[in-house]
């Protein structure tokens, strides 16, 4: 890989969860990117990136193999074959339904972000684009918790 | 927002796209993430991150309000409810099938990512997670490209 090219990059955080309450967050983006979020309710589920703020620290971001533990049965895999916390960049996934979206804040169902986690990015969700039903997975994903 | 918290963080990039031919793009993992692939071929389907290095520039990531240009009839809408490449963190998402995973290189099929575009992080596709067909979406996004 060529040397001349840049080998890491700055993420700004836009806003943080909030507070978690069972299914729902809020998550409060910060008021200078509040213009982003117009018509965002156009949508019924959000793609949310945020970050792992307590895997960010060279151990965790050392991690290139796990056993997902929260799951029966499996395998010792890369961490790209899972989604774990720990990985190389501490940048948590999850597929959201919106509930709210009031000013610069949104209620959304099943995040599963801390209190506190940073947001890096809101993504619509569409499913020409996000959904596959048939992708297929090993066995041990089945069980557990769904990441 | 308490401002005792961080703002910023550092991604690290963990590969690159190093060819792209028609549907089927080659990315490369750098030797030292290499070995977080291992079982990644137990799924069928992966959610590539990847940054959008073209538009990592002031410019770009000020924007916070397009109209998709790519999709007639689209109104005006704020980043985080469009797949826009311009936006305060400019990280693309895009679901691929993974088609061979060979040593450190993946071909993957339906990657939207640039050859040189850097690669942040690989994560399983998991439908239980991942698949919500019926996600409602406003009409302009079924025309023109799914994202």
């Amino acid at each position: 890989m060529a040397s001349t090219l840049d080998e890491q990059a700055a993420v700004k955080f836009i806003g943080r969860v909030v507070e978690v309450n069972g299914e729902e967050s809020e998550i409060e983006i910060m008021s200078e990117f509040c213009r982003g979020l117009f018509h965002l309710n156009h949508f019924s589920h959000l793609i949310v990136l945020y970050w792992l703020h307590l895997r960010d620290n060279e151990n965790d971001r050392r991690t290139l193999r796990v056993i997902p533990m929260r799951h029966e049965g499996a395998p010792e895999m890369g961490v790209f074959g899972t989604r774990s916390p720990s990985r190389p960049n501490p940048i948590g996934l999850c597929v959201v339904e919106l509930l709210k979206l009031e000013n610069c804040a949104l209620i959304v169902k099943g995040l599963d972000a801390q209190e506190g986690s940073p947001i890096l990015d809101i993504k619509p969700y569409i499913p020409r684009a996000d959904s596959i039903p048939e992708a297929e997975v090993p066995e041990w994903t089945l069980k557990g918790p769904a990441t």
